[in-house]
């Protein structure tokens, strides 16, 4: 249909990473240098058109796979995104996910002259309404990460505490006291102690948790995980 | 450009209505009569494509006004649904907002033999996946009443406890004690007692409250309410 708006998927991807000067992981992103107009040489948001057979979610994993040879080990869709004058000359509808990887796996991942991973509060400008959609995927991120079990999405099988609070640290972006989070957590029903010890050198090695897999991760409601 | 996926809006529309023949209000939702393939003579949501100029919110509350004659009291997008399988022939992908509407309002909205108002529980087969779209929408209303003033937008600026809890009542589909509603909504900081009563011949008429309206409403995060 002529004048029918364009429609594509993009992506924000978190991951822990230490790539700063100072020892802490830090919340970052991967984006995208573009090679053409509108926003020519801007860095932007992976995404593009959705294909034929595709759906949503798969055209966002297939962001992030195109971006960073990584697979998502959280995906969930952000918003649509619809304003008449977010993109110049052509009327384009984004509907954004937004997707988790493990610390581990990100510090893998692929970079070059046209992807670059960016902390996530100290971002240039965007191309389009980028920056406006990280702000928002910032906002949701953190409210999860208050009520849910989110923070598993950056981390392996078990993990320690310590790790578990870094995370939380880094995505709330202050600093939480060990007692407390450890009272908190320990109290909560959704992390579980195993009888494994994180393995090194040290005297008294930090015990192993994992999630409590039977308390249900129900994020989209009734909605499948498609 | 051949072969893209045509875009839709399509809005869930909630209100309390007596329409039922006990007398306590009851979610309800407008639908519509579908005239032509596919699914002709189905009921379906209320929808159809962007126009040129036209936000994605503004599409949906001219689904609403088109359907029933009414504003929205409350808008939100609810989730882009675009599994390729969901339209047979095509390829559509539907942004789906939700709204709710003021019961007195409602019961003034038009009907019609291709617009009618159902019970939202006992929806018969629906076109497309459109009873699927409702279920995420009464699970999003569900759990937004658990821990926002969301009721509010179904009653009018001040209004009894006894009808606030008949709000509760209608969407969360259980009966809730008076007493122990009263001591939970008076220990919030969500109402504030006004120095009105409900008029009417009563012996003791109850007062009336309203929402504080300076504890903020923030549902979309830092998305302006567009």
């Amino acid at each position: 249909m002529a004048g029918e708006p364009a429609l594509a998927v993009s992506t924000v991807i978190f991951a822990l990473r230490n790539d700063g000067e100072a020892g802490a992981a830090s919340l970052r992103l991967p984006l995208v240098r573009r090679i053409r107009e509108p926003f020519d040489g801007c860095w932007a948001l992976p995404g593009g058109p959705i294909e034929a057979e595709e759906s949503l979610a798969a055209a966002a994993g297939r962001n992030l796979l195109e971006t960073t040879g990584l697979e998502p080990n959280y995906l969930e869709q952000l918003y649509a995104f619809g304003d008449t004058d977010r993109s110049p000359g052509e009327r384009v509808i984004s509907i954004v996910y937004w997707a988790l990887v493990r610390s581990d796996e990100a510090s893998l991942a692929a970079e070059g002259e046209n992807v670059r991973w960016f902390a996530a509060d100290e971002l240039p400008e965007l191309a389009f309404d980028h920056n406006q959609i990280v702000d928002y995927a910032l906002w949701r991120l953190r409210t999860k990460m208050e009520y849910s079990r989110i923070a598993h999405a950056f981390l392996g099988e078990t993990f320690t505490l310590a790790e578990l609070r870094q995370v939380h640290e880094a995505v709330l972006r202050r600093p939480i006291d060990p007692a407390n989070f450890r009272r908190q957590v320990e109290g909560s029903k959704a992390i579980i102690a195993t009888e494994q010890r994180l393995t090194g050198g040290r005297h008294r090695p930090p015990r192993l948790y994992r999630y409590n897999t039977s308390v249900e991760f129900t994020d989209n409601g009734p909605l499948a995980h498609s």
